[in-house]
């Protein structure tokens, strides 16, 4: 056994984790590395029939333009370079936040390691927040995780729960469509991934009966222990009402499930009628036999909602109703990689904790969030609005996140000429090469057999949205033209 | 099978990932979780023999009062703030470092996602900077990875090289004494974990016989397919001689070994006679028949060495020889958690693309790098002087990296009464609780059967480091009387 594999390479594809192997992860996928091809090739001065990609494949609001809050970047500039603490050209109130901060930070520095968990005055600003949030029920900052931004600590959750071989392996439940993140992290730690359907015709809605199907179809191979929902949704935009997540919450303690919310878009949204309910306020609200009893984790992020800052990865987690023990586990399982990045918690602790009434930058910070919010859902109407107007395309509100995922109808020979390819992904590369705008398959999230999406994000600057909204106009009639 | 476990939490420590639970992590156990513990008392105004703990049981050196480069500070806060590169108070070498990583950032905002691997420049100037540090010796910008830390890519490349099971599991091979982090993330992975001893008579130097012994025993059990090395050492401080970096590689070679170099500590080198040596130029000056086949990743982080920037989480890992479809495989691995932190990214930029001869910050620059390296040279000799008077402590000089891990006598009668304490662990508790000295007992670290140790850092201000020897002598001393 020794001499076999001891020529070439000791890691090869053969020989490397299996598990690794099976993650797949669209959203940077072909298209997205075929765009950043594109986008060279431009430069070099190749002809092309556009002149400039359009990214709307990822969640990135920086990236396409929105401005980052002032009062946020000041106190970054302030904890980061302290010396400016003397300049007059800084308001009170940052140089306020930027003292507490460093306050909190060994040797008054960001440069130095947090505690693991996170530095304690931050998890005190993020439990006020919650409070504040789920209108007063009590949010203990020892339940409070800063993570590197939101993915880690989905990752870290779902790695707990991974446990159990053959037909007793832990088997989590997501939406399909889902975040690619959560099949990525169920491949790379082995666990089964339990598809229930949003249902499409209702706007994207959870129905409890689709769960239950699912669950049992489920446990003839594998033991299912968790139930992850993303509310508002990536990639379907839908805001999940208060009834429904109540739904959910009785299913959960009904079939003995860990929930966890990924509710990352808090603030982003937009329709009419619809209002952000976190499951940790529903849950309190249904009375103690469920708030004390359902487990569930609940993550937040810096890079979503008004603020966009995905740079910083900053995000925090707060679990509820884990077993002491398991969370003394947790907190050694994070103390390994020492801590999440200081400048991400400083960044956390100022969306948390924002300029107050009163404050001097209270009347800026509200007019930028408020722009940017307001701009966000005029440009989720156009996005409903323009593409519900192309005949083959239909488009579900985009009542919140940044994302419409609309269904596309595709020619029988377009099926056929995309000659094993994925046709949804066919249609992107063809949409990629001749208009230069870069969006991610519908496959690349997960869809009902036969039905076909793409999904596109709402943040490019309106002018340019339109544009493209125009664009895919035209190449969707002249593709169904095509290939009837 | 439903029934089951339906009662109680669907996540207890019976129930939860297994090897998590074998995760052990000594940096912050017990010892630090009881200082922070006796802090918050002191706080509270309850009596002690000490006004303050004093905190060398990890390598923060911010948290120990040393003050960052200005320059890098500088940059950080400009891009953090660009509305700063209008303000007169920069020098003209820092805007332009901002600009050109901002130029670089989506958006012109390091709050944007960067591509996965990391922001294009930020790797070119890594890939210049290993060209200069390795005299030349060429370094392809698509070899390199920016990470999470250094952290994050030794526990990316254990991943990926973990597979197998029962007798073909994947075994790796530490130095023992080793950091913390390796063991954990085997224990994780589910790898098995090799361990080859450091020659303590021989200032922890590396012997290609116990190596070839550790692996020889391993391979009963296991399938060895990676060797680790930490040079300069943690927790032991030693600088490897080239000779011995040869020989590794040459080992490495002959027994089909996959390398890990953690090179955090590449500037941490005090001892005369001793210099750092990068396995990459070694092996590249060894000749195509290694240069061309060995597999190597080496990790450098913005955490050790003059800038001690360890909240930023900057980090990179080179790697070479790795096979292009594992490369693929690597790339889309890291692209599921999108990307490092951004101001990491660029703190990185400006580790390996600091001010240069002729630019303003330079002269100032330099003179803090030079403080700061100079200051920790005197403190590791200063460490290893004072130690070395004390009867029954016997410590190694302190070639390199910021520890120190000196051998302790223990009496017999305090071995009995640790009562299964592990002894180590018993005196450093007994330490911390007299004199308010933190320090991690020898065994989080690993120790040859019957030895003892603890790990100290070299970080404190000169006074308090002396302060503190001073203590420790007293103690030892007196814990040796009481219990001889
Ligand atoms: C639903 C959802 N969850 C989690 C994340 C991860 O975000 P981050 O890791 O940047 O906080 C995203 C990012 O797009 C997301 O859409
Ligand atoms: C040898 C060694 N490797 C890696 C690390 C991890 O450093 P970081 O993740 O902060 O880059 C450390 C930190 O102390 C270390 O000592």
């Amino acid at each position: 056994s020794r001499a076999q594999g001891c020529e070439g390479k000791v890691l090869t594809v053969d020989t490397m984790n299996a598990n690794v192997k099976k993650v797949e992860y669209a959203v940077r996928g072909p298209i997205v590395q075929r765009a950043v091809q594109i986008e060279k090739e431009l430069k070099e001065g190749v002809k092309k029939p556009f002149n400039e990609v359009i990214k709307a494949n990822i969640g990135d609001a920086h990236a396409m333009g929105q401005q980052p809050i002032t009062f946020f970047r000041q106190v970054l500039a302030l904890c980061s370079y302290p010396e400016l603490l003397d300049d007059n050209k800084f308001p009170e109130d940052a140089k306020n936040r930027a003292r507490r901060i460093l306050k909190a930070c060994g040797g008054s520095s960001i440069g130095a390691y947090s505690a693991s968990q996170g530095i304690d005055c931050v998890r005190q600003d993020v439990s006020r927040y919650i409070e504040h949030r789920d209108g007063g029920i009590a949010c203990d900052p020892d339940n409070i995780y800063l993570t590197t931004g939101a993915s880690d600590g989905i990752v870290t959750i779902l790695k707990l729960l991974t446990t159990g071989e053959g037909r007793t392996r832990t088997g989590v439940m997501i939406s399909i469509p889902q975040y690619p993140l959560y099949s990525a992290a169920l491949a790379e730690l082995g666990a089964v991934q339990i598809n229930y359907y949003l249902n499409e015709e209702k706007c994207w809605s959870l129905d409890i009966d689709e769960l239950q199907r699912s669950l049992e179809a489920a446990r003839e191979h594998c033991r299912p222990r968790v139930l992850c929902i993303i509310n508002p949704g990536n990639p379907t935009g839908q805001v999940q009402s208060r009834q429904c997540i109540e739904d959910v919450i009785r299913f959960a303690a009904k079939e003995h499930l860990f929930l966890m919310a990924d509710e990352v878009y808090q603030d982003n949204v937009y329709a009419e009628g619809c209002a952000f309910h976190s499951f940790k306020k529903v849950l309190f609200e249904m009375g103690p036999k469920f708030s004390s009893t359902v487990e569930l984790a609940s993550f937040h992020s810096t890079s979503k909602c008004y603020m966009g800052e995905c740079g910083f990865r900053g995000g925090y987690m707060e679990v509820i109703n884990m077993d002491p023990e398991v969370k003394a586990q947790l907190t050694k399982l994070v103390s390994v990689r020492l801590c999440p990045p200081v400048p991400g918690q400083a960044l956390m602790a100022l969306v948390t904790n924002p300029p107050q009434p009163g404050e001097p930058s209270y009347a800026q910070f509200i007019a930028e969030k408020t722009a940017t919010l307001n701009n966000l859902a005029q440009k989720a109407k156009m996005t409903e609005e323009i593409l519900n107007t192309v005949p083959g395309i239909r488009c579900n509100p985009v009542q919140g996140a940044m994302y419409s995922f609309p269904r596309i109808t595709l020619p029988e020979r377009a099926i056929k000429d995309a000659k094993g390819q994925v046709p949804d992904m066919f249609y992107c590369m063809k949409l990629l090469e001749e208009t230069g705008i870069c969006l991610v398959p519908g496959s690349g999230f997960g869809q009902k057999e036969g039905t076909f999406h793409f999904r596109m994000t709402i943040l490019p600057p309106t002018d340019k949205l339109q544009t493209m909204l125009r664009k895919l106009k035209e190449f969707h009639q002249q593709f169904t033209q095509q290939y009837s």
